[in-house]
């Protein structure tokens, strides 16, 4: 019997870390890896679910822990970010569209990042290099996590190679981009069922910027004025996560998708406000600062952090 | 005016570092980024010097320092391998071949790892995947890394790609592969003309296992019989190097390539032998285990190392 070879996104799957590890498992099987299995950190958000029922998939299997394990990280390169005991793992791949974080092996593996705008995007693009035709609803899934990542295109982390490959899948899957991308957001963005805390977990991940220990969320609306109503419920939950977690300071980006505008929420010690304050060049005003033309935690929220906390 | 991004290797520049830098920078010109410029983390070795003047091309020239520069790190991505200050430098894209380091970036780039022989395999698939032209220079500097880095295919690190790079590049270069391998491995392991510490710091890298700061070396020999009269000499150098460099100790593989065995010469702290003779399951005998079929120190050296280590 061979040893399953668990194909996983970040904690607090989104979209692309879901669909990504499927898409990659089905590229490994049709390249004869037929050991590789889909896993997802977590229970699937509400659009993941939308996506994967349009295009008749299941939810992957629910793998928190590596240790011991043999695993494929996809949209992800970060031990905080990735399933617990990763590096009590054996890490055999890294696929993924971010900044380059601390996984070290102990022998040369396949290691590919893209500054591209979505995991899929890749994944696209790896299926045509090993000459592998996709299947219907992988193009599905991985087209809907081009448009879920880039906003349907508006973020800045956007590219025209995420454009040429949304183009290619939806000819593929028989979906219209645009229209199937609103819907999509829609799934998503159904706060009146979400509580507070949902909102704060649905798309967090942890940081270290030179020693400060961080949580970034995002949620996305399609009008901000949807969640004035559980403000105040959202930052008690931050407040609290950050005390159970021993972080220095959680951001939340509230993204109204339509304006193109994110306020940035925050909680956190002295030291952490001023970083704060000096990322985004502005004073926390009732806990937050609202930043026109804001719409990427990876380009716009991320990076300033970096630069603001370098000792 | 633009500012230069320079392509290099790793310090201690053996050829697949010096002549991946050369190939790529050109690969990025043909693509448009004329601001490439390929570089080395130092002079280059006999061996690197006979297939660059073989091939007509000039040694590039010396980088050692990357604060506030851009780069594009080949054949590497470890900082402690890298030209100094990498991490007050711009990282802009990184190509390599081994284990996975400990760069860290602030934002999303290409990085490409693959577990093959040679950069130069990895850089000729970039040419083909972005459809452009190898040049017969290039295809012959990067058919000479892959002999030299897989010591004419005979290393475990040697894979299929590596073979079907060399068979197409040779077409493109119009050497005979095997004949000029030989050629090549004659002009590198020209011990006499070399001191004891040319001989130790002609391919010599450093590595953290878990902590213990470590050297490893590696030098190819037709006849290891050629390195007794100097074996003396050379303990004494890498004795001064760990002290001069607070290193809790120092291997140095001296290869038979002919025999495919090594003999592993080490000095170091106790703590550090222990963890020497568990990592290759032998006694230290005259500052030395002796290891049949043993050719690469990325597959066959630091992997057994960083498990002896492992705390």
């Amino acid at each position: 019997m061979t040893e399953n070879i668990y194909v996983v996104g970040h904690k607090s799957p989104d979209t692309d870390s879901v669909t990504s590890a499927i898409a990659y498992a089905n590229l490994k099987a049709q390249l004869g890896v037929k050991e590789a299995v889909a896993a997802a950190a977590g229970n699937v958000n509400n659009e993941t679910k939308f996506i994967l029922d349009h295009f008749g998939l299941a939810a992957p299997m629910v793998l928190t822990d590596a240790a011991g394990k043999k695993v494929i990280l996809v949209d992800h390169n970060e031990v905080g970010q990735a399933v617990d005991n990763v590096m009590q793992g054996d890490i055999v791949e890294v696929v993924d569209h971010h900044k380059i974080g601390d996984i070290q092996t102990g022998k040369p593996i396949f290691f590919h990042n893209e500054p591209v705008g979505a995991t899929g995007t890749i994944i696209a693009s790896l299926y045509e290099q090993n000459g592998v035709a996709i299947p219907k609803a992988m193009a599905g899934i991985m087209m809907s996590a081009i448009l879920s990542d880039t906003v349907l295109f508006k973020s800045p982390t956007c590219t025209e190679k995420d454009k040429a490959a949304v183009s290619k899948l939806s000819q593929i899957c028989g979906e219209d981009p645009m229209k199937f991308g609103m819907e999509m957001l829609k799934a998503k963005s159904d706060i009146k069922s979400k509580s507070a805390l949902d909102i704060l977990m649905g798309d967090f991940k942890k940081f270290d910027f030179s020693g400060t220990k961080a949580g970034v969320g995002q949620i996305e609306v399609m009008d901000l004025a949807d969640l004035t109503p559980k403000r105040a419920a959202i930052l008690d939950e931050m407040k609290k996560k950050a005390d159970a977690e021993k972080l220095d300071m959680i951001v939340l980006m509230l993204t109204d998708v339509m304006k193109e505008a994110s306020d940035l929420l925050f909680v956190g010690n002295a030291a952490s406000a001023a970083g704060f304050e000096k990322a985004f060049g502005g004073k926390l005003a009732n806990n937050s600062i609202y930043k026109e033309k804001c719409l990427s935690r990876k380009k716009q929220v991320i990076p300033p952090l970096e630069s603001a906390f370098k000792k």
